[in-house]
């Protein structure tokens, strides 16, 4: 359904196994991490500002949560942001909760502002940040995909990030010169919304795509588009293998982490994923 | 066995979805979240004390445990404790270590000064509060619930806070006027104790069922003493279905989340709860 | 194979319940709080400098892991390695990613240079703290233990401590006056590596064995060195258990709680454990 090369990219995280420092929320450190093993990728976590910078020349990829900040965390992002910037290496934010608290919000808008490759959120954050909506509760979507599109788009543009909408329907979204692509990724669970850290870790797994993307020389790039779609169809795809075997979502996350373990880069083949690509004066259509 | 109407509670808290604001322990944060999400209601974690007031005015209900505090979180609670109390909105303090070590038990005694709506610990914390034990070793009771009941009722008396102490058979009590009520749960599970969280996560949940008690108009309020109740109620059946499918305190784990999540408001009606209700001055014989 | 007293340690442990204080990093606290839950010992992960020195009081031993520091964990271990000394109680140090940035490579160094009882690493951490090697990416070990058995050797001489190295198989050395004794373990799985947390857990594990060998009056206590040695023996025989039940790394993490909890003191005579001693002078042909 999608030239993509789903496949391909899901191998090259297993070849290059990059190594992804995690600035995010206690919540979720330990699901990210084994998230983060069980695609192949090495996870770091250290988020103390004396060490993040000095790390972030280390690492092949960056997430960015603010979920539950510290004074250390804001700082140590700072730094190993600036790191990433200037070496040219990816890193993803997610918006967690923009919108519900001014500090957090503040910080988050400043991040921003320093240029993500991927921007990922649910419909509500992705919402608030291009400043069409009031946030959601916490970590809980109340908008919904469809809805937030054009404010998907707009962001995009505005950004040059890809900007992902997590949902029953994913949608990915990135807009370069006057041309818009947004592609939406079918699959996943409705458990997904019992399990803390589905969505925080998919942040994680978008910034081990993206490093995979990069990885090698100039000739062999992989798109950022394509990692992103890539990170959400390995999500999607594991999610729906989970649903068939758990009793509750207890056990729908423990299926989870066996699932994107053990999947192959020949099911990634099994992804629906539908690509469409539009001139920006169409996007108000969408 | 008992009139509390456990199956109508249940059915609120799916009903209302409430947003449950924890400034909670970072050992048990991942679990206490999915705990919430397991049984309807949506955890938001962050705290910050720049943010944690402000959030405060958009949550349900809180829940406040020291367990790993930092400077960050006990400024939090402040922040948050404030605001729920101004608001007139439920919020419970787990007096998790309180004697153990001199500055949480500080903290852990303010906090109980502002007024917790329920207060809710093991049979060592609950002596510790009411002045007549040391304090467990950490998250460890040395007491029994039923030795320290007569603590509970006193603690109940002075602070107009329902106390629960949790154990093999769990108490809730409540002191009203001159009238005492003190309800046993029974149920559960010894594998409970093996499993870290599951004495935190009860306190987040008595949050999420005091805001379904509190919702809607006020004809249809639901007394606190219920609420909390019926919180334990579900962690008792949840345990006991856990126990049924597990090989150890691993696979416990998982069964708990998920028994959590399935089991249904009729289910509510399997609990085995007792509720005495007595003149204080015979209190001293229980 | 061994004369080691395995079960008897194992024994020790459930029967003691030995209380374990753990200044370590958010993304294991709560799995390494199961890990000691499972083996029998009581977990405690309060790390607030206000507290943590009063609170090592109370303790049987401590484990220190820097991998997510903030400052009030670095005083935090100031203050109860202070305490451990002055009451002769086991401590271990994790130098986890010792070597990556130079403020946690202070700091790791600094608590080395306490005398811990016990040093737990992979390869990379141990050869960097013996002055050998780069340090690893995060918890990521690229050097094998065979390599680092020198260095592993070198690093017990000079501090005196049990030195731990975890992997494919572990080794455990400790050097006295000249004798030199290396324990090696076998056993385990593969997937432990796409657990976090199971090298983190092990150095828990490892305190709270310390803390049951040392229980009791003199005459019995037991050797720090077969103390270190049985806590990688159960943490082995786990690994197996839960590889032959596992579908994934998922499965894998409740399948070794499960085994860790599960295996009785009579399964630790399973343990495949050889040991070697060697005069000093003999040691660089390891």
């Amino acid at each position: 359904m999608s030239t993509l090369d789903l496949s391909g990219l899901h191998g090259r995280v297993r070849a290059t196994c990059p190594l992804i420092q995690n600035i995010t929320n206690t919540v979720v450190q330990q699901f990210s991490a084994n998230v983060l093993l069980a695609i192949g990728a090495a996870p770091a976590m250290l988020d103390h500002e004396a060490d993040a910078g000095q790390f972030a020349g280390l690492a092949d990829g960056l997430l960015v949560n603010f979920g539950t900040a510290t004074s250390h965390q804001f700082l140590a992002a700072d730094a190993a942001i600036r790191v990433m910037r200037q070496q040219h290496k990816p890193w993803v934010l997610d918006p967690v909760s923009v919108g519900v608290a001014s500090y957090r919000t503040t910080r988050i808008l400043q991040a921003m502002a320093c240029g993500p490759s991927a921007i990922r959120g649910n419909a509500s954050e992705i919402a608030a940040l291009a400043g069409e909506g009031a946030g959601g509760r916490g970590v809980d979507s109340t908008d919904e995909v469809d809805a937030v599109l054009p404010a998907a788009v707009s962001l995009a543009g505005s950004t040059g990030s890809v900007v992902a909408v997590s949902g029953a329907c994913d949608a990915i979204v990135e807009v370069h010169d006057q041309t818009v692509r947004v592609a939406r990724v079918f699959g996943g669970h409705p458990l997904m919304t019992k399990v803390i850290g589905t969505g925080c870790s998919l942040g994680s797994v978008t910034a081990a795509y993206l490093a995979a993307a990069r990885s090698g020389d100039a000739a062999h790039r992989v798109a950022d588009f394509d990692a992103v779609v890539a990170a959400h169809a390995h999500f999607a795809l594991a999610g729906q293998a989970a649903g068939a075997v758990s009793r509750g979502s207890g056990s729908f996350a423990v299926g989870f982490l066996d699932a994107l373990q053990t999947l192959s880069s020949s099911d990634m083949a099994q992804a629906r994923v539908q690509v469409e690509v539009r001139e920006l004066p169409d996007v108000c259509g969408l």
